[in-house]
């Protein structure tokens, strides 16, 4: 029977899954393939902590050069995480000509282009499923089962750390700081946690998915970011009212001459499946010129979730291994020369649907000010709502509004900031939902 | 450019969508793929009425056989349905070589085996996402994105009639027989709807996904089938207040040493995703020993989400005959060599928990008659209801059960309907629920 020899670098919480997958079921992959995948080396620079893996001996090394190196290594698997010693590994496993899994979604959202490059010009695969949705297999079905339709929109809850985080904020009504302790003494939020909470991650997911989807360039730099530290249980309690859930989601559409990709806290109707995606979970919602909304939902991180990703892509580089076919499909969904540059909108050029809340002195004629602004903006108002009274004056009020340009609303913001009877500084929260015509 | 050639057999309104997508959609999956698809001929009983796609001349015939012998044609789609004519050009097709694609569910669920003999000994590939769930990529997941994990259940909506059935009884308190009419009405329903309502299209495709995730062989005959006919709304009003939903589910299960798959009428808790799913809709989750609970969710049928599946396994065979890869995946996920013949438990042999509801005569000690019977055959219940008092006798009462064997409750309930404080024929709900510890 065919050997397919797999090396892998780092032996931290994915890589421990991947080998464990690997390991424990390697007979039924076995099974599957037609082909036994042997894990042959294993490089960290920890190599004495126990992992609860019996590791037959020579696998392991603290030296990775060695196994991007080892002639005998079909495989190599990138699990280090982290940019630059990643980047180099990679860069150095494409030169020998080695298929390479990685699951490191800040490296490629940043330097996919260099690494993706190599491998095109040096034809090997390099696979990636476990960067996005953990074992979700989204970057499958864009490459594979959707290649039949124009993707129009992708709308992904993408970060477990802040999708748990709303749900305690929802469910036990609790402030951001502390549902954050909460995450973090749970283990769904880092020490530091600033890369979930303010949004990046998340981005790095959507640049990959959105490059694949339409097959466009596109930079982190072109995504608008926006975290959910501000997001407070008032606006919670206030979207509910409204019929609304706030998930931070990640946005991409295609408009044909143009793209949108955003990331930013975003309040959905309670009919959209994403609504009610809770805790840790993640989901993503993907709608097709054929298949109209297709929704995949599962476990977007942790040790076997991830590892199953690895998984699947270490297979599917196996297969192409034993029949001869490395490249059977193009790294980014789209042949290298059809990849387009395309204009991806500046924020302001959207429009959407806005919540907007802010602070005002409880006296008549408060409303009719506010709404004046938003009038000579064109805005149209679709609900209102005060909340209670408060004897010593500032008072929550919140508008619902109907679809409009965020320039338009941005500008009747700073407007309605410097009205005198308006304390303290708004909040915008963007509305992702279909609006009746006959609204 | 390379050139791929596919033949259809079958103009109707999968076999429309299929070209509707080949024709407009053909620059996108050229500028994917990196050939060009060319639906080279279209054969039809019916190849004068207009389908409002452009065909070029010479492409429409009416003779089936010439298209599957035609040496220029790579690949046939098989859109015809039913299950004679379709497998004799399926062989035939296979005899020639050529790669195939079917959305035939009934012909696979009952002459697979027939079928994938013959295209393993002749080394092509037969692919059939569109068999099960429409757009939803079931079968690729199962052959390719899970493929490191030991699947361990799998638990789906896969009929769209059936479910917008419970979805209108449900939000609109109607009767079976209504809600079946209004759903012919919709064209959501076949004049004859006797292979949905009934179950059976159901268990076509849970026969083909219980192959493919567990290596075993099934017949359709090994699977437990029971319709929705008997659902009334008084049950559906009784799940709600129980905190469960009704759907058609199909289930399978891999116990080990046993499998269990049926298809029937199940309560689902709402905080079950499935639960959610409503009108045609389809969803499945399947949950494997390292992804934990994976859900697809999106259109299992109409016209685009079928065509969308049929190209997703047109492009995988065209990319397999590009890099010269065909056979690449095992036909039914396995190796042939490593597919198992297990035991199929029989319904009686199953344990889950149980609504029963039956009509009982109003009066002191009718509790106490019937749980007496459960009791007696180790039938622990979980709670109790019954409904209003009726002055003419009969009211009903519904009760939960714990976890108990199919065969003491449908002994019970055999002795329960021969009391004489029961009138009519007692009615049988599966419950599918993780029962807590500590109840």
């Amino acid at each position: 029977m065919k050997e397919i020899a797999v090396g892998l670098l780092g032996f931290g919480t994915v890589g421990t899954g991947v080998a464990k997958l690997l390991i424990e079921n390697q007979s039924l992959i076995q099974s599957r393939v037609g082909a036994k995948l042997v894990l042959r080396r294993i490089a960290d620079i920890d190599i004495e902590r126990d992992r609860g893996i019996r590791i037959e001996k020579g696998v392991l090394t603290t030296d990775v050069e060695s196994v991007v190196d080892d002639p005998d290594i079909d495989i190599v698997l990138e699990m280090i995480g982290g940019e630059d010693i990643a980047k180099d590994l990679i860069l150095r496993a494409i030169r020998c000509g080695k298929q390479v899994v990685t699951a490191n979604k800040a490296l490629l959202a940043n330097q996919g282009k260099t690494i993706f490059k190599e491998a095109a010009e040096k034809g090997v695969d390099v696979a990636f499923e476990a960067s996005v949705g953990g074992c979700m297999p989204i970057i499958k079905s864009l490459r594979e089962a959707l290649v039949g339709n124009r993707i129009q929109s992708m709308i992904g809850i993408l970060n477990g750390t802040c999708n748990y985080i709303f749900t305690k904020i929802t469910d036990e009504g609790l402030h951001f700081e502390a549902a954050l302790e909460d995450a973090k003494q749970k283990g769904f939020a880092e020490a530091d946690p600033a890369l979930d909470i303010e949004g990046v991650d998340t981005a790095h997911k959507l640049a990959i998915l959105t490059s694949l989807a339409y097959g466009v360039e596109i930079q982190l730099s072109d995504i608008y970011i926006e975290g959910i530290s501000r997001i407070t249980p008032l606006d919670i309690e206030f979207a509910q009212q409204f019929g609304y859930k706030i998930k931070l989601l990640a946005i991409s559409k295609d408009l044909g001459s143009s793209i949108e990709a955003r990331v930013h806290p975003t309040m959905i109707p309670f009919n959209n499946p994403l609504s009610n995606v809770s805790g840790t979970l993640n989901a993503i919602t993907v709608a097709g010129d054929a298949v109209g909304d297709v929704m995949l939902y599962g476990h977007g991180a942790g040790m076997m979730p991830t590892a199953s990703a690895v998984i699947s892509d270490t297979v599917d580089i196996a297969r192409n291994l034993i029949s001869g076919s490395v490249g059977r499909i193009p790294l980014l969904s789209f042949q290298m020369d059809r990849i387009r540059k395309t204009r991806i909108l500046h924020i302001g050029e959207i429009c959407t649907q806005y919540y907007l809340r802010f602070f005002a002195i409880d006296r008549p004629g408060v409303l009719s000010k506010v709404s004046g602004v938003l009038g000579d903006n064109n805005i149209s108002i679709k609900s209102v709502h005060q909340k209670g009274r408060k004897t010593d004056g500032a008072v929550p009020v919140v508008m619902v509004t109907h679809v409009a340009s965020e320039s338009s609303v941005k500008k009747a913001l700073s407007e309605i900031r410097s009205l005198d009877v308006v304390s303290g500084e708004p909040l915008l929260i963007r509305i992702e939902e279909e609006e009746n015509d006959e609204e």
